[in-house]
């Protein structure tokens, strides 16, 4: 593979080698020259710093070269230019390209213009698969993925980590929970494809009737944007709020996943329980995406 | 040298010698290490992502590192103390400074009071001299540039490129053919001074005389801003667009070149055809800047 | 120690062997692989181009690499999460964090909760510890620090600079000499703890008085909009520059020091002066970066 643009352009054997590789990566087994001399742009057509951070780690810890094009320049470059044409010249100055765009399909145009392996950093509603393979790496640290029961909780309409989540967990036979606002449910067609493939989807209500059944929350933020007033965001949003008290009905194995930011899905004095893997999770996008680049570079 | 500022500070012999280093290190022979251990400040007071990300791409293929002033920042130090103080500043972190400026000398006066030396990477209607080197680069790839026929088609008024472009092929006996519109002619000065230097310099009204006469087509961006109307912009765009139609008539060996980045100058079924080498011309910044990098720092 | 937070930390013994480390750094004496494959994250909440570059560049010189956060981006995350959050994920990426944040005391919470050592670039009206310890070598490249008699001239209510060098010059038994605008004096906090940790300080009305007697000039811009109007601002501005004239009343071996960037405070004429030292105090922020990071990454 000289791209990775979607998840979905993986089989289940595809991404569990990778996760091994990140697993080697991981206990200090890689060669920290593996990119020695090589130059990789990080072209940010929206802001996201974390992801963009991850992402330079990764490349300096192979011992490569960024070439970063934050979101200011990216947008000024945009309006001069087709992005073809952006890809054309960036592939001329690098040997290879992690592109961030704030368009569905961006990511896959510009692997079809570029000369250099391009590697998606999440485009619009789009892909994510760098921060797909870092959650199946931080759930598999845990426990086997296979079988697991998972809630999706917080904004499924537009929260595309939690898509890309669930056609990879379709993968691994698990069993989907959900609870979300009204209006914020999984994309009908999203969710029909999965039950097509075989995953069993159990919409609840409740938080309470949720966290004694699963093995891993996966949080994400519903944006106060979404909601007709405060007052509707707040009621909703802490009623969703994960706390001690609530996991105390929690299984022992528990984990709590977050994309982060958090905002206020979780409260800060879960941070300390054994169950809260949302920092170790962001750790994780490094050894991920340093196996990520070992695949498209070499 | 230890600074380049100007085109005009190259003989043709440093010209020849300089292109001559860029093909070497296009052809892989050269250190890799050869800035190891080195620190360029890219000082952009004004944005110029292609040339920065060119330079920077230059100085991580020699092993440097570059400590980059994107315009936002370079901006606010201009406010708050002279350009003779930033440089002394700069000149203590770096072993060379990289300066692009909106203002025409910036990069001379930088030059006096730096410590480190300096290259130009434009600095207004002044001088870009590394944009004139990978033009002239780009020319010999294809064909001797002694005694070209070359046009210049576009902005030649305000285009700095064209300018400084037209100013070196004055020592390499080339014919010049310009065409543009109505006010956007070469500034008198210029070409007085290039008749004067033994230059013949051919006006034309019809890219369609043109095409069949050169050797070589240099087309560079009108701005919309310089027509009264959108309209009377968009007649004169179109008259100029070259298209695989136009270039039906060209000679086999005519290239077509561009600064980037192209809006509506250049057909994009033009990039098919063995003419176009814009894309290339862009991607040889990187050798040609890889070579003056190391004409200075050596 | 871990991490470098304020000046306060260090006693005298601590500050010599870190000004030591420097000198030996600034001959040469370094291992210039030192941070070889160490990822130095560098969070700006607030612009200080200078400051910033100054640590890249020790972090280059070193062999580390930077792993930049402009204040646009840092301030967009500090809208999504606490600093605490932040730090935590930045603690994933890096192997130390270098922070700049206009909140006094940010930088101590900052280590409270990464995981890597944190050096604190300024905070606020808080600490700037690498300025202070610049300032010190600068006064020892040219005079012991040991009973030296210094002048701080200009905003000294404000002037975070000026209160740091001088709380660490009370470990040196220096005589300090005060000028300001009314309004502008020590906070009389910060000067009741100087005199009784035994300082003395005289309070100056005029700068000719102060120019014979003193071994060193701290001067700090008076920042226009402190004043009520810009005839008040010049009034006080021009009262205090440093000219050739000034100085030439001034001890053979009296030195020049600013934090810069210096805006009307001294004359270019004396930049040519022996007793100008601001722009070597600038260079010199390269090797004692250094030493701080080589000391909190050892």
């Amino acid at each position: 593979m000289r791209h990775i643009i979607s998840i979905g352009d993986f089989d289940r054997d595809g991404i569990n080698r990778l996760l091994d590789h990140a697993g080697q990566i991981d206990r200090k087994k890689y060669d920290a020259q593996a990119l020695d001399g090589k130059i990789l742009a990080v072209l940010f057509f929206e802001p996201s710093t974390r992801t963009r951070l991850s992402f330079e780690s990764a490349i300096a810890r192979l011992g490569g070269t960024s070439l970063t094009v934050g979101s200011v320049e990216a947008c000024s470059i945009a309006k001069g230019e087709t992005l073809a044409d952006t890809i054309r010249v960036v592939s001329g100055y690098a040997d290879a390209i992690v592109i961030r765009h704030p368009k569905e399909g961006a990511a896959r145009l510009a692997s079809e213009f570029s000369t250099v392996p391009v590697i998606n950093a999440g485009d619009g509603a789009g892909q994510h698969p760098s921060q797909t393979l870092l959650d199946l790496y931080t759930i598999r640290q845990s426990m086997p993925i296979d079988g697991i029961n998972i809630a999706l909780i917080g904004d499924l309409r537009y929260g595309r980590t939690a898509h890309s989540l669930a056609s990879a967990l379709s993968l691994y036979n698990a069993r989907l929970h959900t609870l979300c606002p009204r209006g914020l449910e999984l994309p009908e067609t999203l969710s029909a494809r999965l039950e097509e493939q075989g995953m069993e989807i159990i919409a609840h209500e409740n938080i309470t009737d949720i966290i004694p059944e699963v093995d891993a929350l996966y949080v994400t933020r519903v944006q106060r944007e979404r909601f007709p007033d405060s007052a509707s965001y707040f009621n909703v949003a802490s009623s969703y709020r994960i706390t001690p008290e609530l996991l105390a009905d929690a299984k022992k194995h528990l984990i709590v996943l977050h994309p982060l930011p958090r905002v206020d899905e979780i409260d800060p004095r879960v941070d300390e329980m054994p169950h809260a893997k949302y920092f170790e999770q962001s750790r994780n996008g490094v050894p991920v995406r340093m196996a990520m680049l070992m695949q498209v570079m070499q």
